[in-house]
């Protein structure tokens, strides 16, 4: 008997095993925010739902509430003035293991119908968690309805699928029979058990708050173990409505919701403490190196898994398609102004210039050209401005500044502040391209999170890969790409990245783009290089989180 | 087109992934020393062969060779005389990863035919080898043959099976078609190519340097990694010969030998560099607390995968089968004197005394019984020789003669000196057993590796489950073990090692014994407590030694 979820959304399943086996393309979300799809009034109710919201407390029934914290401050500069319950995080741990045992009871086949049920339900909440990562991240509608919904359900499902697969490898029990010559052979029974590791914690971040955070929650749950959300302290909202869909499917399914919970953090050591907690047996965490280190360094009772900064690169040697290629190249550059961990931030060009099928083009004309392509692609304000959404922190409008100064390269194209009609108050950039010679390394080998870009002059393209492969090792990276017409230059390429460990797309022309992952075709980082220490999903991200207990007895 | 050793080693594989599914009894190798199954000259052959390696230089051919360097001293008091080269081991890490493409080209088909092949050849030499154990860890002959053996080589295949599983889920490529509603869909060809971490270090021990060593060998190796095995400096010969054998097959196959290197240390300084080595990736490691710590607090640039020490316990609430319950500890504690990672060092008892069916008995007079039962099992100078084998190392003999002078407790059965007449320098002690109270913890809540036992005091049952749980919550532990005829406790001892995560052996009162787990079926350590990280095997064993390297292209 397998429970009544599991068979509720066999299929679902189905096609997720097969899609993690095959890689090919899947999704059972639908990606486009169309009434059609969602159903007629999807886009009004769930606006709504994200306007009832607005200014008001948002009651979980969390133990150990109290008081209420709030303080978003929306990239488009929309009031939000919504509180959220401040819990003890010793209630929480202490509530979460108490539910623990419930959650273990219900078996893996259980664990995975339930939360097929909860991606589900979230799936029909697309349009209420899009309005709320896009009024709380910055993002466009387009990006925050498809990797806020449909992409972030994705990424869980495909993290609950290879729990599944793990956990579906462990049989319940099993009759081991030994032979023993012509004496009676020895024969036990033998029962094994999954138990999770313990609470675990996942720290979202700013920019996607639903995206980065559903892998390693679903990841998490999925593998028998209760769950405390820290959500970034200007994204809550997404992580809250997350959290409270996730206890009302507990709590129909007679279990106790405080297997999961939101942590609010008034203070960053409200975090630190909560992650170096005895209890705490696995962290989940996306954003900078400082904090990433820090819970290496400290939270040793934990198992981390961090997604950190890096320098993602593009090395380009020639091309057949030089238009196609920088309107690709421009996209990139703009989409959601470069605050994606894939954004590629450095584009390494031979000093001689390179190839093209518009004939050969110099590095000056390479950066010209680049930069005339950025500039027509965000020539429509309508298109500029649901490309690049809104910048989310103080901090990256700070680095855009100094990136415009020209104290980190010559710049090639300065960004530009832009005023949207529809949110007068938001922080709106266009990208920045500067230019640079590879000797400038202290400018461009460290991740300046944003639309900011370095056209690095390589002495030649095995100069350019060279630097590319030092800068995935030594500083880590997500995303490489490659342009060349030569099959040479490309499996010199192709080398470097299995030794670096990073993906990698060669020649991107058309509607794909280097920042861009799909789940169940794409690994979303390598767990092999500096940028990230674990893969969304692969077995590894799932098959450590839960142990198997076994027992033994003669029969 | 698979590779021709998969071919070769289909059936094998196919056996050893349906035993991992199914986790009853399978093994491929005979563990009985039979002339039967392993051919009529194969002892003679074996011991011949083991011979011949005595008072000579183990050749490797090897890079970066400085010298020779020997000095294993039997615990049978044998003149051994074997020197082994000593190398540089900045030569063997560069060897060992310029050696690494080649292995990768292999692809994982290729791999796995090829760690099939060596562990058959391998099983081949399985008297050669025995020998090489039992005179360089004290084991006796039965135990050095089918644990230093069939039982390694098991351990060995599990790993790689294993291995096996989890790479074949990856695909080599797909093509991913994307549907654009009326546009045409978007097609990109994506490649996964696997790719090992980087050199793995597999530190060997002592008292079995070829079953705790295979588990973390094979799966480094057959997941894409070169492997530098260091032995126990006091067991080096089982791994040379294992090392011998592996680079013997690797040149036949046309993958240069220095994949796999023996690393002879003169000094601990040479491991510590060797472990803090950044191109060293993973660590496979089992020994001391002290080192292991060493290496997880240091070896910050490499995964380790430890098994370190643990107090063993046994609760005992009733039985109906008394003098079997007896027999059962009294081989426990006998078997390799105790110099296993799985034997029991506490056996709790309630203050009021166990119900049996031979009446009711007094904490004082199970003692006693423990005690004779002990010694009748011992009382046959052959079973006792070839049950205790020898004393591996002088700290055991040590710790013995503390227990022996009542220092840890009221000695209810003191350790006696036998001696050997086949080996007259061997170094022999039964097992020593002391009484104590619960309150003692400083004596027993430590682990004192060798033939030392403590029957620790209780003020009940449920007083002794609490007293277990703590034991493998904060010391850890590989196994434990409940004897009880009612239900309820059972049940209570069976959630609290589901709490502390530890292997459970119920009322076992004939061939099977707690300290001993059988490949394919029983996990070896959880992984979830302080005695050990990692399970053999388990997919998280094998997953996170490999990364998945994609890149992908329009079509």
């Amino acid at each position: 008997m397998t429970h009544p979820l599991l068979e509720k959304h066999r299929a679902t399943l189905e096609g997720a095993l097969s899609a993690i086996a095959t890689r090919g393309y899947w999704s059972p979300y639908a990606e486009m925010p169309s009434p059609k799809l969602y159903g007629e009034t999807a886009p009004q109710d769930g606006k709504r739902a994200f306007e009832a919201h607005l200014g008001k407390r948002f009651e979980l029934e969390q133990p150990g509430q109290t008081g209420w914290h709030g303080g978003e401050v929306s990239p488009y500069g929309v009031a939000l003035d919504v509180s959220y319950p401040v819990c003890e995080p010793e209630a929480l741990i202490d509530a979460a293991n108490a539910a623990a045992k419930s959650w273990q009871a219900v078996g893996a086949d259980g664990r995975i119908g339930i939360c097929l049920e909860i991606l589900d339900r979230l799936n029909k909440q697309s349009f209420e968690i899009a309005h709320a990562v896009m009024m709380t991240s910055g993002q466009g509608w387009m990006m925050a309805f498809q990797a806020g919904g449909p992409h972030a359900q994705d990424r869980g499902l495909e993290a609950v699928t290879y729990a599944w697969r793990e956990q579906s490898f462990v049989p319940t029990e099993t009759t081991w029979e030994k032979p023993q010559g012509k004496n009676p052979a020895l024969v036990m029974k033998k029962h094994y058990q999954i138990v999770g590791r313990g609470v675990g914690l996942v720290i979202g971040c700013g920019t996607f708050p639903t995206w980065n955070t559903y892998p390693g929650l679903f990841a998490t749950l999925s593998t028998g173990n209760p769950v405390i959300v820290k959500a970034h302290s200007n994204a809550i909202l997404p992580a809250a409505i997350t959290v409270r869909t996730i206890r009302a499917v507990l709590a129909e399914n007679g279990v106790d919701p405080n297997l999961v919970s939101l942590c609010v953090a008034t203070q960053r050591t409200v975090t630190q403490a909560l992650a170096t907690h005895a209890a705490v047996k696995s962290i989940d965490f996306t954003g900078s190196n400082v904090f990433g280190q820090w819970l290496i360094e400290n939270a040793r009772q934990a198992q981390v898994y961090a997604e950190l900064a890096g320098v993602n690169n593009i090395v380009i040697d020639s091309t057949d398609a030089y238009k196609a290629m920088l309107g690709n190249l421009a996209f990139t550059l703009s989409l959601f102004s470069g605050q994606m961990c894939t954004t590629t931030q450095v584009i390494v060009v031979p000093s001689g210039g390179i190839d093209t099928d518009e004939g050969h083009k110099t590095y000056d004309e390479f950066c010209a050209d680049l930069a005339k392509a950025v500039e027509r692609f965000l020539s429509k304000p309508e298109v500029a401005h649901a490309v690049l959404g809104a910048i989310q922190s103080a901090d990256t409008v700070e680095r855009i500044d100094i990136a415009n100064s020209g104290a980190l390269g010559k710049v090639v194209l300065a960004s530009k502040a832009l005023e949207n009609p529809e949110f007068p108050a938001a922080k709106v950039r266009t990208p920045v391209l500067l230019a640079c010679d590879a000797a400038d390394e202290q400018a461009f080998m460290e991740e300046r999170f944003g639309p900011i870009s370095f056209i690095v002059k390589a002495a030649d393209t095995a100069a350019a890969i060279a630097l590319s492969e030092r800068a995935v090792t030594v500083h880590g990276a997500l995303t490489v790409g490659v342009y060349s017409t030569r099959r040479e230059v490309i499996d010199a390429m192709t080398e470097a990245t299995w030794r670096g460990k990073v993906a990698l797309s060669i020649n991107l022309t058309s509607g794909v783009f280097v920042n861009q992952s799909a789940a169940f075709s794409d690994y979303h980082g390598t767990g092999g290089n500096p940028a990230a220490n674990a893969s969304y999903s692969d077995s590894a991200f799932v098959a450590n989180r839960f142990r198997v207990v076994q027992r033994r007895y003669h029969v």
